[in-house]
């Protein structure tokens, strides 16, 4: 079995796991869950693990040049061995992505823009629960609650920061930066796809307006030969 | 009648409605009215609903392909009945956009600024009243005057974020979120409009010194020409 | 006398009479005057409000269509009136930015960016001015030294917006709101020059490779002819 | 020798004398020295910064036009000097951006965002320890310790601003303004690359539609040509 066929083959089972896990992980965050329940969650979080664990493992023995692989391929390893850093567990979720990228049609700009769309809503979601997990019980915190936990991403992304919640953990923090830099890149990825669209709008304008005027031109050189061949015609 | 036709028809009607509507809601708001000026102005708001209700019935009654229309316009539908949820009964205002849209000229890239201009002001503004609706009289709520509304509307929506004044209320944080979104696409639009009027600038300053360069080429071939029959005279 | 040459007569003496009034006006606002130094810096800020009246009737009486001049230069009339209004005289100061424009060199990206540079911090001291002017002994007032105001600006014109000083009075906040949309554009228009720059630096990246390409190409074909013409002189 | 020569075997060894102050510099600031290692990191810095004086000085004595080169290297001399002021020592580290430059690959766009990336970090970096240097101890100061100023230069550069770290002493917002006006250029740079990226993207698409469209006119005109040849055959 080749490196490219494994991939092709567990693209659908990677996706649904990493989905599942997010769930899990969801449902164990803002549900604050102990006992039994938190067991179950935990037992599911730990399953999808083994899942990408395993896929890991088998993309680097079929790969071809396994040191390239291994260092081409470091982010894979970062999100397979950081869950034990728990919050950082939601990187994984980035294949999930791959399926927004694929129902997004055709025209590039509004791929583009479908894309950020998902990426920037997948990012607040994801960063509330790992903000809150973080936070939730450190002393002085103010990120409590869900709700409370997604109002400070939104906050954070947009760069607006009111400061009115704050994370006061490292974890926390960690978040913050990473999604001070997603909401960067979003702010970029916006402005830039409508600067290409205002571009090509005011070329095809201006090539409307040129087309237009030669056009007129050519009904005026028209009528001015019509005008000739009147004179002529009365001169004859 | 046809689609097109009843569209064409109630265009101004339905604007003018929308108007009335945010006029209606501004004094309710902003005055904090009680007993007959409250049922007045919630008399108005409701007829207005009406006609809006009135409208998107015929149109689907109208369109030749019901379930499409349905599916392609869920955001109608969702401007008709999202006004249970007061304060996002001002999303109906969007009709109002139209009119700006086609009084501002003929030039695309002033058409886009005056567009962003107008539409920003009317966020500032129907976001002010909005959070205002939501906000007044909940506990601990900061926002309890019409102007401390739109200064916070406008801290909101160019991203400062100072945080003298944040909402606190569910519906005051959807508004808010609304407001970033809006922050961000018109700091994007801005910027757009910006690079597209540089990146023309420069390309024409590029052509006027190239054609300045071939001209003084020709100049200079000129010059050449002339010497070189001063000394074929003088040779002869 | 035309307008023209009126224009071109007063420009200098114009600009310097707003220079002259940044000064008196800074010294008024920072030292905090009072008694005969706040006589003397009235009398100064007085008199250079009078030229610009003067300028504005003597343009209004040249101008060959009265009216429609007055409809296309409300902006000089507000800049006339507005003073009443203490801080909002600093508007006169945008005819500094003209020369600015002049001195600012040939190359048009490079223009824009000096232009940019010269129009923010002028931007930045005069709102400081303003902001100082309007807060300075209100009840609740955080901004109370002209350090703290430069502080202030600095925040608000970058959006950053940490909230340790903010504006409490509605001239104070009316000067913030100019200062965020000055923030704005200037943000949009350091992006818009980068950006058209970096379009540039690819386009001619890409030029370059092309013609390297061609020009082996070339190389590439000199050699077989060589070869050919060897093998031929063989076979011969 | 000649100034070029002195440059270029000068390079490494400033390099490696900027890096040296720089973990000297963090080292002091971050373990808030006292005694013995106070004085040796005291020590070090000031020996790199007699490497910068004598290069200045034997820069100034090779070149061909002191005068002009001393103005126009108004810069260099700016980091020999200040170092008096010591958070602004740092400056000398734009000497390390150079290598960064170097090392980041061909493509010009790839080159462009590996550079923000490094001078970005690097920029956080330097600013914590000076921000931190200058706060501590300073009364009412909220950034004490190195992680709280490495949190305080992200919410900074990203224009966040949460407010709950602001600097209070004139040395440190002296430093959050330089973090502003960075944040600010690095938001426009990464905006610029994605825009320059995206239009390609879109020209590119557009030119592959084109060929495409062209390639099926081709195919269809094939078919054609035959379908005609079939009927000619059938008719002879």
């Amino acid at each position: 079995m080749t490196l490219e066929r494994w991939r092709h083959l567990t693209e659908w089972p990677l996706t649904a796991a990493a989905a599942v896990f997010l769930v899990a992980y969801a449902w164990e965050v803002i549900a604050d869950l102990h006992g039994p329940q938190l067991f179950a969650a935990e037992t599911v979080i730990w399953a999808t693990w083994c899942v990408f664990l395993v896929d890991y493992a088998v993309c680097l023995v079929l790969a071809p040049h396994r040191w390239r692989w291994f260092y081409t391929h470091l982010f894979d390893l970062a999100i397979v061995v950081l869950p034990m850093l728990r919050p950082l567990r939601l990187l994984r979720l980035v294949t999930i992505l791959a399926i927004l990228q694929r129902s997004a049609g055709t025209a590039f700009r509004g791929r583009v823009l479908v894309y950020v769309a998902g990426a920037g809503s997948l990012l607040v979601f994801t960063a509330a629960l790992a903000a809150l997990d973080a936070e939730r019980g450190a002393p002085h915190a103010h990120i409590e609650t869900f709700p409370q936990a997604v109002w400070w991403a939104f906050e954070t992304i947009s760069t607006v920061g009111y400061g009115d919640y704050t994370p006061v953990t490292d974890v926390g923090r960690l978040v913050a930066v990473g999604l001070m830099i997603g909401g960067i890149a979003t702010l970029g990825i916006v402005t830039a796809t409508l600067a290409s669209w205002i571009v090509d709008r005011v070329a095809q304008t201006e090539i409307d307006t040129r087309s237009a005027t030669r056009g007129q031109i050519h009904d005026l050189s028209a009528q001015v030969a019509e005008l000739k061949a009147l004179l002529e015609k009365k001169s004859a």
